[in-house]
């Protein structure tokens, strides 16, 4: 790939961004379909978001953005206009420019799990409990919902923020039955959308009860293959089929990828 | 070159940008002193042009800016400290931030054309002709100047523009005769430092005088090599020696690596 002057710009804003795969994985991706554009790793803590969207926004070679940790929902005013998907999680992880100027948002942090989780089983009539009620998890149990999973258990330490949730789902889809707390039933998929597992020495989310080889385990956390979470490391224990986070992101880039293309 | 999430930033701002160099050149070379960065252009409207910047700089892995037309003069506000030389030009094309998250802004666009002349001839002594009294032009003069040229005339259709690059360049250079229009000498060396010749079609910026194969001519405007600028072709027809945009930007590459290696 070669930068130049003609160079459209796509950035992932976040804090931090060192570990973020995007800027290597979508600059390939644009090179492979002779897409003369780069995606550049944007940091910015919270106090800094605002305006470095605005600056980046304003900027007339700039034609999408991804959004991840802390600003996922603090990006949603940034958008003109939203998928449905954004509306009931109330995050976003992708923004982009249409022909008029505006930006449209979009969620794909479910699509990238419910992707990745369909080439090893279905998801419809599936019982899955739920760690982390945050963008990612609201993400992935809108997209759990949307594709039939018979119920769906949320867990949360701010328990507000999974009633919340229970409620958008609740609203939006009437044939899953949503709870809040482990609700006891074996489950049959177990997924971890919270940040525990991130930091070296952390141990499971909570208690993912039985697992065993029929069970379809996720954990959107980004760990090296070599030191994976402690809630990986449980289930392929117990022979579980695993999602990693890294097969999700895997699973976000083609649907990503769709959506920057088809600005209007 | 690669992408990722811990490459460090640097952009270059102007409008339009799709004609700029840096990106590719400033790109490869960071590459080659494997430095992991990467220079990308951002193109910012005058109205934008403000939250542009604001936003470039509360992105912390971005580590410096090149600032192109027409923002030199309007990017001056947001540096914490100038150099003598950006105070005298009263623009900057550089930014770089410091290890204390303070910036300082910098003028390089005379350093090229003179570190390029000087491959050919010395600038001691010299008698100038300076079509063009902006950034470029100021910067040219006050390089010139401090590198001990007799005399430069300014010539600028902004007559009040002239007159100030001639006060700012006599209170601060001595022994160097600043006059404002052409004062009918013959000249060493003849510069254009204007816009004229941007444009397919245009002609000379002004009455060069009498050039020979002992003068030096410079224009500034980046034009390909097969299209060279009127002044360009005219100063070659006449056997003069060339310095081109092309070479004054090659002329600035070290002078500026070597700033935004700098910081503090």
């Amino acid at each position: 790939m070669n930068i130049d002057g003609a160079t459209r710009l796509y950035a992932i804003i976040g804090d931090p961004v060192v570990q973020v795969r995007s800027p290597a994985v979508y600059t390939a991706h644009f090179a492979q379909h002779d897409v003369n554009a780069v995606m550049v790793a944007a940091q910015a803590s919270r106090e800094s978001f605002d305006t470095a969207m605005r600056g980046l926004m304003a900027l007339g070679n700039l034609d999408g953005l991804l959004i991840t940790s802390p600003h996922k929902t603090a990006a949603l005013a940034f958008a003109d206009a939203l998928s449905t998907r954004a509306k009931i999680v109330g995050a976003i992880n992708a923004l982009r420019r249409e022909a008029d100027g505006s930006w449209t948002g979009d969620m794909f942090d479910g699509v990238g799990f419910v992707s990745a989780a369909q080439k090893i089983s279905t998801i419809e009539g599936k019982r899955a409990l739920l760690f982390g009620c945050g963008g990612a998890g609201a993400a992935i149990a809108a997209e759990l919902a949307a594709h039939g999973a018979r119920s769906i258990s949320l867990v949360d330490p701010d328990t507000d923020r999974a009633q919340a949730l229970r409620a958008a789902l609740a609203a939006q889809f009437d044939g899953c039955d949503v709870t809040v707390d482990h609700d006891g039933a074996l489950h049959d998929i177990v997924i971890n959308a919270s940040i525990v597992g991130m930091k070296d020495g952390d141990g499971l989310p909570g208690d993912p009860g039985e697992v065993g080889p029929r069970t379809l385990v996720g954990d959107v956390v980004l760990r090296p293959p070599a030191t994976p979470t402690a809630l990986v490391r449980f289930a392929r224990d117990a022979g579980a089929q695993v999602v990693t986070g890294q097969e999700m992101h895997g699973g976000q880039l083609d649907a990503i990828s769709a959506f920057f293309k088809g600005a209007r």
